[in-house]
């Protein structure tokens, strides 16, 4: 097993260590985040960091940098409160990872990454035609991160959208029918097959004596 | 493609409600946390929200419940600052989901579920000897979600111990060559392997006429 410390960490080049650092925790959600500006413009970006925050109310969490890339998704949500959440599947992570690339404010992404863009009937906000499973979210709150500057987005569930083959009976999601892909690091895609669902946990009692 | 809305999962009964709320936002990072009291319990419980925060400094973020199961994590890591942070590998899926079970504070985990357990030479956190990727990471801060009561655990990653074989030479894990899994909802464990790494994403120059 190989040990690296902090001061190796800190003393790689900037790309090695994204690539470390973005990858030593694990696998990360995928999904496209869909918005509109104030001025009509559609905006589709790749996060790899929406988190299940809690059940009742329903809400999630993502981490924005407000320096990088996905800046628009940032300002697009401040202005108009509702945007979209799309899995990702095999399909399109050619197209999803294109969306990472730094395009203008008045670039539309779904047309120059040529993703089909969906508009409900009830709002402005663009969906991900083609995705399996697609939340229409609202902006909740904000918490700045201190230590890095980052920005953690709260908002809650509004509208959970699923092809019926991937909603089981007891409601759970299951993501590997839809051919939802996992994120290892900052550019590896992975396909998923599920091994098994366990029963709830419960202490294992010794018999008495 | 079923549309549920707030009222409908609100209306739901807590399990599927969690089913569907825990599921909806794809795939989750499966790590067993490890930590130890004051009084030298050893602890471990299972985490599904690790998130990668920053790379510089390297910052790591988890939700943590303070009301529910992995409390025992949350005082240990106010005790002693320190833990880790250990992928899951297919090999012991059923034994890292049992940490989940309500254990009275004076279990150790490691021990009813037959984890083995790997003290590193310089400091008491425990580890789990089958993780191919291992954390120890150090608290930094935590950001109180008002909107729900959980708490963002703020850490830094002090030292990476990883599998020689996932290593490449950029720096990346392979997360599948160490079988590391994926989380789907609250109790499904899906096994991965990667389609592709992709290039940094550049906006694409039609050429000039």
């Amino acid at each position: 097993m190989i040990c690296l410390d902090k001061s190796d960490f800190q003393a790689l080049s900037k790309v090695p260590r994204l690539n470390l650092i973005n990858s030593c925790m694990g696998y990360k959600s995928a999904n496209l985040i869909g918005t509109v500006s104030k001025e009509g413009i559609y905006n589709l970006a790749v996060f790899s960091s929406v988190t299940h925050l809690g059940s009742d109310p329903a809400l999630i969490g993502f981490i924005l940098r407000p320096t990088t890339v996905p800046r628009h998704t940032y300002s697009n949500i401040k202005e108009s409160d509702y945007f979209s959440v799309n899995a990702i599947s095999e399909s399109f992570i050619n197209k999803a990872h294109q969306t990472s690339a730094n395009y203008a404010p008045e670039v539309n992404e779904f047309e120059v990454t040529e993703i089909d863009m969906e508009i409900k009937t009830d709002c402005l906000v663009p969906f991900v035609k083609s995705s399996p499973v697609q939340l229409l979210c609202k902006y909740v709150n904000e918490y700045l991160i201190e230590e890095n500057g980052t920005i953690h987005i709260i908002a809650s569930i509004e509208k959970i959208y699923v092809e019926n083959e991937l909603l089981s009976d007891d409601y759970w999601i299951r993501l590997d029918q839809g051919k939802i892909v996992a994120i290892n690091g900052l550019d590896g895609y992975a396909k998923t097959e599920l091994i098994e669902r366990f029963p709830y946990a419960r202490v294992i009692q010794k018999p008495e004596i």
